[in-house]
């Protein structure tokens, strides 16, 4: 199970480009850089409830980015396949260790799905 | 290479939600259903120039949707990649057609990666 911050930080990589370039500033001052409401007030000389507002208004986008593209679900579907498909290949290279042909191949492949899950 | 076509018919599978209901419709009638540009204007009762304009803005803001987010040059990218990782499980199967075990484990890890292929 993936936690709130970790769903929130994923949908923010993923749509974050789409929101408008101030709600992204506001959205990194307080998940990143975890600066308080009032303080991202002071930063852009706004009220607090204004931050309070601009903040929703970003994460209510985000999901609705998500629940018309589905990306992140996606995302961490393959992610899971990935893990999946690993495991089972380290089995292979631990079940023919005799063979460095073999296990050899096997780690090729490895590194093939690891370049994939760094995009 | 990947021809035009399918570039804007990728375009339009991850990206077609956002765009308004009406350009939806424009673009599958005109890149789905093959009408032309006048059948369309006769459909909804618009000029056939309203129908050209609607056209280009739906693929300007696909075009800029892909830009801010990349997903169709990641979704080849990993295409590319299952198929070279299909390509050197097949030729391990080949190798070791003498051990059903293995070559049953590594088709198993293929039909992991096909699934995902499907999404």
């Amino acid at each position: 199970m993936i936690d709130k911050i970790t769903q929130a930080s994923l949908l923010y990589d993923f749509y974050g480009q789409l929101l408008t370039r101030r709600k992204q500033q506001v959205m990194e001052l307080y998940h990143e850089e975890n600066l308080s409401l009032a303080e991202i007030a002071d930063e852009f000389g706004i009220s607090r409830a204004a931050v309070h507002d601009s903040l929703k208004s970003a994460e209510r986008s985000l999901a609705e980015y998500e629940e018309k593209l589905g990306l992140v679900a996606r995302f961490l579907k393959s992610g899971e396949a990935f893990r999946k498909i690993d495991r089972m290949l380290d089995d292979l290279r631990e079940q023919y260790a005799g063979d460095p042909a073999l296990t050899g191949a096997l780690a090729e492949i490895q590194a093939v799905i690891s370049d994939l899950e760094e995009d």
